[in-house]
This record gives C-alpha cells, sequence and structure tokens, in this order.
C-alpha cells in the first residue's frame, strides 16, 4: 500500500553522500545487464565486472547499465566511483522515495522517475533512477523484472530505431515506458470509480464508504507521485546543454504530453471522487431521513390511539355509579362506537399526513 | 456517455507510431471527400485514389482532405506516408482519447480539437484532428457527418471569402466551427441547471439529487476536454512561424475569445450546481426536521395524558378500601375533572411550545 | 434576473460576421443622438442622416455616436458600413451577450463592458459597445436612457474638462461611469447580506435559505461578468498604440482601481455568503437538536412512569388471592406510595440528566 | 464594526475630482499640526495659517503636515490647492473606504494605508492618506489621536535619526507604524481563537457558533483591508524614480516584510477558524448523537415492559373462566413470575446492546 | 503547543532596531563557542571575550560563532556592534517569531530557517538566525543543545570535506540541517494518520476527532512555519553576489529539493487529514443512523402491539352486558387468539421491513 511517509532518510547532520547500509534490504538479488550497443553491433554482458565496464566507458558506442533490484551501500561504494557517480547520487539511489527530478551534476544528468504499478488492486509507485553520460547510461529499477523487456527486445533487433539512434532516444524510450505505466492504472482506478458510482446510484452500503475513500488516498498519493514528472519532462526538453538531439524532442514532447494527459485524468477523478462522496452522503442520509420519517408517521398515528384506550381502560365506573363516569362503558355500542372513533382519528391522521405532503 | 478514462493506449514500452490495428472499429465506413480549391476553380473527388492525392499535394491551389469516420491501422499504412504524416501523429489519430493540443512538427502542424455534441440530452465529445502541410489539410473526425456540411456548402459556392482566401482561414473556419459547437451543449447544460434550481425552489424530490450529480459529472469532463482548447488557440496565434497570415488572425483571436466564453460558462456552471447541491441538501434537511418537529411535539403532549390515563387504570381502589387509594375514582365528578386534567395539560403545552417557538 | 446561460449565437458553421435579422426584437425604439464637440463648438444631431454622418467622421473636432436601445440587423447594415465597423464587431454587436474585452483591429478599437443595474431589486447586466475609431466614437448600450445624461450635460456645458479634452477622456469618462454603475447595485448586494447576517443572528427562517442561494448567485454572476473588465482597463493602460493620452492615464489608472475595489467587494462578498450560509445551517442544527433533545428527555422521563402505571393495572391481584400478588394495591397507603415512586422517579431522572449536562 | 460595503461613493457620472460637502460629517474637529524639521532645528504650528504653509512648501527642510480627523470640502476645497494635491486624490481623501494604493501623480506620491484598531474588542479599520511632495508631506488619518504620537516624540528629540534623515525616512516610520498595527489586533484575534479553541474542547455552548462567525467575518474583512498593502510596499520599493533613498530601503524592506507576516496570520486564522467550526459541528453532532443514542436505548428497554404490563391489563380472566384466558393471573407467583420476566427482558437488551457496542 | 500568534512585537511606533530586554527570558544560559577553523587548524575558544572575537573576525580563516539559548538585551548591545550586526537584525533575533527570511544587507546576509522540533509528541518550532559576514558566521539557536552536534563533531575532525571547504559550505550544512529536522517530526505526523485512519477504519471513538483537529492544527501551524523556507534557498541559490561558491551549489540545489518534499508530504498530509475527517463524520453518521433505524423499527414493531393490549383493557366488558362489547373477552380461546393477533402483527411488520430493505 501507498505510505503517507514514504522516505527513508539520515538523521540530520549526516554528512551529506552518506551510504548507510543498514536500510537496505539485502534478500532480492541484484540484475546487473550491460548492453553496448550500435547500430551494427550489441554486446550483452550479464554482472559485468569492473574491467568490462571500465572499457564500455571508454567506448564511443551507447552503453546501458541496467541494474534491477535494490543495490546495497556495499555494491554502491564499489560501482559508485566507477560509474563516476555523484556522492549526493548514490545516496539518492540508497535512500528511495525520492520527489521526481532532473538534477544536472557537471556531466551527468540524473532522473528519478516514479513508476506506478497495480499488483492485484493494491497500487504501488516503483522508483526508477536514470543517471546519464554522454556515453552511457546507468539505471537502477527496484520493481517488477520485465518492465523493461520490451525496450530490451527493440535493441536486440538490428535496424531498429533504438539501435539506430543514440541514448537521447534511449533515455526518451525508457522515460516514455515510466509515464505510460501510469495508463492502466489509471485506466484501473477509473474504472473503479466509475463502478462504485453505479454501485451508488442503485444499492450503496456501507462499504462505498471505505471504498470511496481508499480511492481518495489513492488519488492523493499518486498525485504526489507523479505530479513533478510534468516538470521533469520540462526541464529536460529546455535543456540548454542539449543533452537530447533535435529528432527526438518531438519524441519528448509528446511523451510532456502524456503526463498532462495523466495529471488531467488525476484531478477529474479527483473532482468526482469528491462528487461521489457527496452522493453517496446526500443519499444514505435521504434514505434514512425516508425510513425514520415514516417510521414516525406509523408511530404518531397509534399515539393518540392508545391514549384512548388507556382512557377507557380507567377505573372510574367501577367505583362511583356517577352518570358522569364514563357512560359510554354502559351503551349498548360503547365499544364500537370506539373502534369507531380509533378508525375516524386513524384516517384522518393519514389525510392530514398526505395533505402536508408527508407521506 | 462521457468516461472517465477515455483512451486507447498501448501498452507501456511499445515503440513510437505503432499502429495496431485491432483497436479499431472496422464497422464505420470511412467517407473520404477531397476539395481542391481556389478563388476561380473547384475540384471535388470522392474516395481519391494514391495518384490523385499526389496530384493535389504538388498543386498550389488549397486541398482540404475531409476524413470522415474511423480509419483504420491498414487505410492509415497506406495513405499516411502518402500525406506524410508524422508516425507519432499516424499513432494519436487512431489511438483517439487525446487531449487537445497543437504540435509542430517540421514542416507540419497537428491540431487535436475536442468537439462536444448532445444527442438526445446523452453528452459526447469527438475529436477532430487536422493536419495542416502548407498546401493541404487533412481533417478527421469521427462525429456526426452533417457537422461540416455548412463549411462545405460555402465552398462550394464562389465568391465567398472562404474561397478567396488560403487554408489558414479554412483552418480558422473549422476551429470556430469546433468551439461553437460547445455553444449549444452548454445553453443546454445551462438550461438544465435552472429548470433544477426552479424544481429545487418549488417541489424537490429526490431524483433531483442524481440530476445534480450527472450536470456535475458531465461539468467535470467537459472541463477536462475543453480547457486546453484555449491554449492551442494562444500558440496558434502566437505562432512565430506564420502558418497564419495577419487577415486571418483577428478572426482567430475572436476564436479565442469564445474559448474563454465558453470556460468562463463552465466555471459558473460549476459554481452554480455546488450552489444547488447546497440548497438541495439543506432545503431536505430543513423540511425533514419541519416534519420530525411537529410529529415529535404532537407525540409529546400525548405522553404525560397517556400517562394519567394510565394512573387511573390502577388497581389501587378495587382492592383496599383505604380513603387514600385513588379517591378521585369515587367522586361524581372525577372522570371530568380528569377530562379537564388532559385539557389543560395539552394546552398548557401547546401555549408553552408556541412560547419558546417550537410552534 | 441573470441568466446562467446569456448568449445569442449563431448555429456553429455560420460564416463569422453574419448579421441574423430573426434574433433581434425589433420593438424598442432606437434612439440615435450625435454629439460634435470641440472646445468652442457643440453640435447636436438627433437621427443624423448618412450624410450628416460622412461629414463627421472626416472632421477633426470629437464626435460621438450615441445609440441608445438596441439595433436590428438593417439598422446594422446601412450604418455598419458607414462606420468602418469590422464584420465581427457588427456581429458581436448584434448578438450580445459578450464578455468584457478589448479588440484591437487596424485603425478601431473595440470595447465591451458590462453595467450591472439593480431594478427592484432585481439585478440584470447591459452591455455597452464602444467603437472607437481616431475622430469618433460610436457606442451601444440597451440599458436605461437616463444612464449617460450627466455625461451629455457636461458636454454641453462649455469649459468643462470634458469640452477641452479629446475622445480618450470621453472614453475614459464612459468607462468610469461603466464601471461605478457596480457600486450602487454592490452597495445594494452588501446591506442585503449585512441584513440577512442580522437576521440570522436573531430569528432565522426558513426564506433565509433561498436568500442566501440567490445572493450567492447574482455574486456568481456578477463576477462573471465583472472581471474581466479588470483586464479591458488594464490592456488600455499598456495599450502600445498610445490611444489614450499622458493626461488622461492618471484617469484610466483611477479607473482601474475602481475595477480591483469592486472584484475586492465581490470576494469578500462570497466569502461571506459561504459563512452565512455555514452559520445558518449549523445554527438551524443547533436549534432542532436543542428542541429534539428537550422532547426527548421530557418523554423519556415518562417512560419508566407509564410502565409502572402499566404494572399497577394488571389484574394479577383481582384473580390469585396469593400474598404475592401485588400486595401494594391491598395497603393502606399503597396510592401514595406509588405516587412518591413516580416523583422520586422523575426528580432522580432530572438530576441525572443535569449532572450529564444533558439539561 | 466593520462594513462588508465601507466605500463613499458619487453617483455614477459625477465628474472625477467632485468634492461632495454632504457626505462629510463635520462634527469631528479637525486638528492641523505643522512639523519643518532638520538636524538642528524644528518648528512645530498649530493650525497654520495659508500663509505659514506656502513658506514651509518653498524651504528646503523636511515638513510634515499632520491632519487629525475628517476635513470637510470646504477645507478641501481651500488647503488641497494651496498643497497642490491632484483632484483624484483630493475626492479619495473626502470619500474614504480606499483600497491601499500607491499612485504616483507627477510630482508626487499618494498613498493609501490601512490602520485596523481593536477598541474594546469590536475591530475597525482607519485609513490613513499620504500625500508625498518632494519636500512636504501631508498625511490624513481620522483615526485615533494618539497613533502617531511616539513618532512625534522622536522627532521632537534632536539627535535621532528621524531628524537626520529625510522625508523618505518619515513616511518609512509611519508606514511601519501603519503595518504593526496589525499586529496587537492579530494578537487579540489569535488569542481569541484560541479560547475558543479551548472552550470548545472543553465545554462547547452554542455562543460558539456567533463567535466563530464573527471571527471568521472579520478574518474576510481585515484581509481584504490589508493584502493589498503588500503591493504598496512592493512598489515603493521597486520604484524608478527613487522617491526612497538607498539606507532606507533595508527598513522598507524589512516592513515589507512585516506585511507578508501579517498575511501569513491571518491566512493560519482563516485556517484555523474553518478548522474549529468543523470541530464545533462535528462535537456538538458528537454529542448530541450521544445523548440520543442513550436515550433512545433507554426507551426501547422499556417499550417490552410496558407492553407485558399492558398484556396482563387486559381483561381477559374476569369475563370468561376459560382456563386459556391468562393462566398466570391465578398463579401464586404469577407476580413475581412477571417481574422476574422484566428483568430478564431488561438485562437481556442491555447485553445485547453492549454486546452490539451500542451502549 | 505550537502558538497560532507567535510573535513578539514592540508597541507600533517604538523606533526601529530597538532592543526591549523586559521581553527576554534571562533564566536560559547562554551557550557561546567560538569555532575558528582551516583546512589544517581548528582553534575552539568557549566564551570568548571581545579581544578573541575581535582577532577572529579579521583572520582569513573561516569563524563560527555559536549561540546557544536566548540572548538578552544586554548581551546583544555588548556584541552586536562587536560583531557589526545591523539593528534591524539584533531586534529581529531578540524579537524572535520571524518569518523564515534571507535579507541581505551591505556586507552581510541575514538568514533566518525554522527548525521543527517533536519533544514527546508535542511539536514546537525553534528559530536558527544566521548572520553571515564573508569571513565569519554568527548562529543563534535557542532549541535542543544537541542539535548541532554531529557538524561539531566533523569540524573537529581534520580533513573532513567540512574543513576542507569554506563558509558556504557549513552554512548549506546548517541548512541541510535545519531542513532535515522537519523529516522526523513529519514521519511522526505521517505515521501518526495513518494510524488515525486505521483506527477509523476498525472502531473510531470520539477522541478521533480531537485528534484530526489537532493533526490539522500542526499542519496548518508546521505549512506557515516552513513554507518560506523555499523562498530562502531559491534566493541563496540565485544570488548574484555569489555568496555560494560553484561546488557548494549542487548541495544547495539538494537541499532545496528537501523543501519541496517537506511541502508536498505536508500538502498531502493536508489532503489526507480533510479525507479522514470526511470518512470519521460519514462513518460516525452513518453508525448512528444504523442503531437508531433498529432501535427504531423495534420500537414501532411493539406500537401497534400495546395498542391491541390497552383495548383489551379498556373497561367495556365489565359494565354493560352489550353483546357489542369485546366478545372476544368471553370466549374460551380469545386469549390466545389475542397473542396469535400480537404475533402476525409482528411478523407481518418484520416482513414488510425486510421487503423495503430497512432491515
Amino acid at each position: 500500500m501507498l505510505k503517507l511517509f514514504n522516505k527513508d532518510y539520515h538523521s540530520p547532520g549526516t554528512p551529506p553522500g552518506t551510504l548507510a547500509s543498514d536500510t537496505i534490504d539485502d534478500s532480492a538479488p541484484l540484475n546487473f545487464l550491460t548492453l553496448d550497443y550500435s547500430e551494427d553491433s550489441l554486446v550483452e554482458i550479464d554482472n559485468a565486472l569492473p574491467s568490462d565496464i571500465e572499457a564500455k566507458l571508454e567506448s564511443n558506442t551507447a552503453t546501458w547499465f541496467q541494474v534491477q533490484g535494490s543495490p546495497n551501500a556495499d555494491w554502491m561504494q564499489q560501482y559508485g566511483s566507477l560509474f563516476k557517480l555523484h556522492p549526493l547520487v548514490q545516496e539518492d539511489i540508497l535512500n528511495g522515495g525520492q520527489r521526481p527530478k532532473l538534477e544536472s551534476y557537471d556531466d551527468q544528468l540524473f532522473i528519478v522517475m516514479n513508476l506506478p504499478d497495480d499488483v492485484d488492486g493494491v497500487i504501488t509507485i516503483n522508483q526508477l533512477y536514470l543517471c546519464w553520460h554522454k556515453h552511457y547510461l546507468i539505471s537502477f529499477y527496484t520493481g517488477d523484472k520485465d518492465t523493461f523487456s520490451p525496450l530490451l527486445k527493440r535493441l536486440r533487433t538490428s535496424g531498429t530505431r533504438s539501435r539506430r539512434s543514440g541514448l537521447d532516444y534511449l533515455v526518451y524510450l525508457i522515460m516514455d515506458l515510466a509515464i505510460d505505466q501510469a495508463f492502466p492504472v489509471l485506466e484501473t482506478l477509473g474504472l473503479g470509480l466509475e463502478t462504485l458510482e453505479e454501485k451508488l446510484l442503485q444499492e450503496p452500503d456501507q462499504s462505498v464508504l471505505h471504498e470511496i475513500h481508499e480511492a481518495k488516498r489513492q488519488i492523493i498519493l499518486l498525485r504526489r507521485g507523479i505530479w513533478p514528472q510534468r516538470e521533469v519532462l520540462n526541464q529536460l526538453i529546455r535543456d540548454e546543454n542539449a543533452w537530447v538531439e533535435d529528432p527526438t524532442q518531438v519524441y519528448l514532447r509528446d511523451c510532456y504530453d502524456h503526463t498532462i494527459q495523466v495529471m488531467d485524468l488525476l484531478e477529474s477523478y479527483r473532482d468526482m471522487s469528491a462528487s461521489l462522496l457527496d452522493l453517496y452522503l446526500s443519499s444514505a442520509s435521504m434514505r434514512m431521513n425516508e425510513i425514520m420519517r415514516l417510521l414516525t408517521i406509523f408511530t404518531t398515528i397509534f399515539i393518540p390511539l392508545t391514549f384512548i384506550a388507556g382512557v377507557y381502560g380507567m377505573n372510574f365506573a367501577g367505583e362511583s355509579q356517577s352518570p358522569w363516569a364514563m357512560p359510554e362503558l354502559r351503551w349498548s355500542f360503547g365499544y364500537p362506537f370506539v373502534w369507531g372513533l380509533f378508525i375516524v382519528i386513524a384516517i384522518g391522521m393519514l389525510i392530514f399526513f398526505r395533505r402536508k405532503r408527508w407521506l
């Protein structure tokens, strides 16, 4: 489940760039794949050795180091300097829970993206870190293994645009995939809201309340996670150092357009969930009022009847033989008369309530 | 009905520009009309052949290729490259559910607009795509066939301003028509809200609640669909490449003014629907309170009377002949006295309630 | 009453600048006054002939053509070209329901202003159109005849600043008058809100709810009508073509200050009306709760008493002569004892409720 | 009390700069003090004659004309031209109810500030007008006499910074004083809100509702009055004509910082008052629900008991000697048995309610 | 506890830079530590004498004067001029309750930061003042003694980056620590909200209401305290006078990123607390409605039964021997018949309520 507070942080006053090893869960095995490609060639190395890596960093071909899983502090100390990652970048990756951002260091760009994922109705957000040097790109991703397999497949096919283009196109492809991850999640969320709406209009029950709250919670947290990505793309498009070349700019703008679509959807979901809550509370209150009104009217009709029955249960006639003491008791038709009284009163009240439009 | 999630999207990681044929409903027949016009001449071709098209693309006369209906992936593959449509443009058109936008590619402008339509009280949004090359314009529209017939009629009449002017004026005419489509829809919506308001002030019933919710839903989704069009027009007016020539600029500004009017209307509708919901809930709650108060007061008056009747129904006098045992039972005027008591209590309570302003 | 949807529009696809004669109510007679003035001279013509007009257009003296009432399409066709009004301007004037705006055409400024008016508590908004050419000004106004009479009076008095200054000062005077029209309406609205507030704090009744809704409605629609005027004045002040000369700029800034004052007032009215609604609903709910609590407590006290009376109304003692069968009935002081019980229970409950602070 | 509509205005169409004498309350006596000072000298004149004034205007020493009380139209006509006040300035001062603003005329700055004041818990807003010519300053203030006495005291002491510095420092001192006037008012308001909060958390009563509304009203109107002062200070700091010299700029920025502090306080007061209202309504509703639930449960327990007592009050056994007719009446332990029934039912229901967590 | 109004201020009209000694609590002892350091050397002086200080101010090594505790007016008068603190700075430090800000005086920067602290669940905000001259830095902090000990430890270790770098890096370290102080507080707050949420979804009680209010209060006041820090960092990063050198800029941007993370968290907490309040009120209202409905239905079922029992308690049969007078009383199976009636009515009503879905 998405957490309200989602950051691992060092205690205030820790030197910047500190790599705390204890906050890392070492259990998940690390998948470390190296892809060195150009239009004609493709070299793939699993768990490359430092010497392999150094060679690739120098080469002019595009190289993608793809790290799947959570690196620990040891790994980072070993490879971080190899890849020339800025200490703050290393710290951010180990800590996790970053805000999507684009940070430019001397000769590298550091990009943080959020990839929402929906596993059996439970929404999670996984972070993707991209460290982009001119000739190589390192990506860190802790989410599902298969997320990037469509990209790998295309890179492995020679002649595709991905192979022909440089790293900037690869970065675009990764970011596009990252942003598009939101669509299936939003589709599920949207369908969920519409199902809720239908349920509300037909036969609402109390679980609806918790479901609306759950939807609102998810929208609040997705919004927090996704909103800053718009700014990341904007910065990348306007970047003065031209990390992204002109032909790829067009694609990035398309990507930017998608982030705005995502935010538009989230905004309308938020409005809709507020409207659904209003509708639910109003409906429930109406239904309750309806029931209470009818029951109260029913009770009210019996109140005077019970009073009259009580009157004729008084013991006046038994003791004093006074003619003033409930003469009806001695009438032949006293009892039917009282029943007539009952019926007249009941019908009279029903007519009155109907006239007042209370029934 | 308008959907909360209205986008067809490829699974994340699909290459940009992929044309998925399976998401397309082939059943709707495609209407493909070519209009090649200048001040003196007009050539109209139904379902032009590729060779016809190629000739028109080169010519200096203005050419409008109007596609009515949903093209499928095959059609797009065949004609897309003929028209030199950018792969992302082709993908956007096939996917649908785009956000209104203006995207500038090297030698073409791609414009997405949303045309709301109201068919028997059900509001739908149809998308219009304009691909504008210097000498020709391709429009795609899946909505009603007759939407553009007033424009066609004017183009077919020689001597009109439309015939005398270039493609930029045609684009203005189409966008103006697209934006003005919102007015009848908004008029219906506005009248609906005012009818609701009158109903609320006179005799509200529970259906009002659902109607207000429905109105809010439509306003939320229309807002999402129409809001970005303001930016589209703004971009077109400020465009540095001067796609739109000076004489047409004046008209576009008028058009821009219309989008703002539409947003103003939607904003005030939103405020009004919120106010109507407040009014409805408050009225309903007041009415309910009124009823409950009156019924409760009625019941309350009988409570002590019934108690007294109960008292005189106790069997004390029958058993013990003690003079303390309900002497009233043996009074000649005991019974009338009790009735007097009843009446005094009831009237006393009525006066009390009236003084307290509870009645 | 102010309408939610207040625009006459042509069906989408109508050519721009179309003058539809059927949407015009011809019944209102048109008042067409021409004022040609300079510091020393003043010529006034009622219902000027085309020839008169043409002469005035050329002259260097300032000329104000003041049209009072709704021109119809015929009138517009006849005079529109005479005054060189842009077709879009003509269409806007005939259609009405424009958003306040300042539109600059080649050699003319077109200004739309909204003048709120309060006729016997019913707020209306009348539109004022100013078409300003360098040497003459045409104004269209459908509202009350006497609105501009203070200006006319000043123009007719020689030596006033109005006579000494050019058309830009006249435009300022008209716009100042237009904006100041809002103050009496806002004063009435403000006093109305304060009266409502007092009523609320003293003795609220249900009509208050409808009055608050009515106030909110008026504030929403006045806001929509007046808000854009701020932008109009801003544009006029910053205008690069220097339509307004320096000495008049000071006055226009004063005028701009007034539009902001109007918006400030409307904002605080909106906040206040929301606060009043809160107060009303809370008060009503408190009052209702108060009543229900007291009535329920009253009822609750009688419940056990009635039960006890019922117990002694049971017929056990009459049948079985068992000593266990309600021996109190045979006590001498049984009846007073039961009354003692009644009183003890009632007082005990009162004390209990008082202790619990329920009373 | 603060008014929703706080402006005196002329009827629309009145010439700009009109001084209406009838809107002025002449009863308040005018205090007119002239201070002409330099580092070494100080001349103080009460109710200076025109000739005194003219001399001072020419002199190079700093001169402060301090007007305390409401000038009337006659006064303004006499002195306005003497001081070379712009007609719009004169009109604004006489009318009152201005929005805080800084208006720059050719050779003068006109500044309007709002000074909130709290007299015995009633908040009022007094206006301060500063007309600043290069060598002299005229201030108009209708509020409390002693407001400016700390400044006067410092000016009367030779050697103070105030005496050493020019008019710009005096203007800073006056504006600083004006802005700091808000702090005691805000402190009282803040303490009031916290007292309200404590009261709410301990023993809320209905007066709290009106107090919260009163606080909201004051916050709305204070906000309207104070918010624009931020812009006034901003304009003064950025002024290109360098009315304020560099050494004083530092102080003005401090002053600007204070206006933002005031707004921050008002914003959090607004949020807090909204939260208090929520808390109050929720608490009251909870408390009411609590009472109603307990009373209803109490009543509900007696309902079946009373029914059973009613059953044994039926007269079946008396008439028919049928063995089916209420045999319990003839049992020796019938009456104790019924009491046992009463107790079992009551305890059973209590247990049931407790299990359901209704008690 | 955080106060709504948290400022000590002089009475309006006090000269700027006044140091009021009476507003200072002298009881807290002052801790005054001087650290003079360069890469190779470190000199530490406790409670330095004026002569020590003067020597350090001139030196080229970085010097940090760290004041822990509240200085009083005497202290400030003595040391303020020694450190060349601007009078307004001295006043601000003594008064406290400042808004986070960065103020640039001729040759010094004055920075105010807010450090939230959570002591046993009570959130407080302590202020940190930094007065930064080119070669020395004075910090004032009234909060916990140990806050800066991690920094001191690092400065005392030779060879650390802190020792190698200049004052700008020290300022970064202090501000980073100041901002990161918010994370533990926010984590506690976030966990608190999630605990509240769980409690709400399982078994809410009335204390939840006060807890939500308390959380909202803390969020409002934390927001007020922390929000302006974003602007402070922004100003420091964009500062044209290059107080911060390039290598430190990267770190400051990281710091800026943290302030935005803090605000993001606070925003989502605010949304969440609003949603929790909605959820609580709705749940409580649902629960209450549920109880009232069931109790009312229970009562309603007994109403007609009690009435019938009352009918057969009437004394008709006893007096008149009329055959119309309640013949059932004389039937052998009259009593069982009435019980049958009771049961039929009760079951009938249960079925009716079930059909209506009221049960």
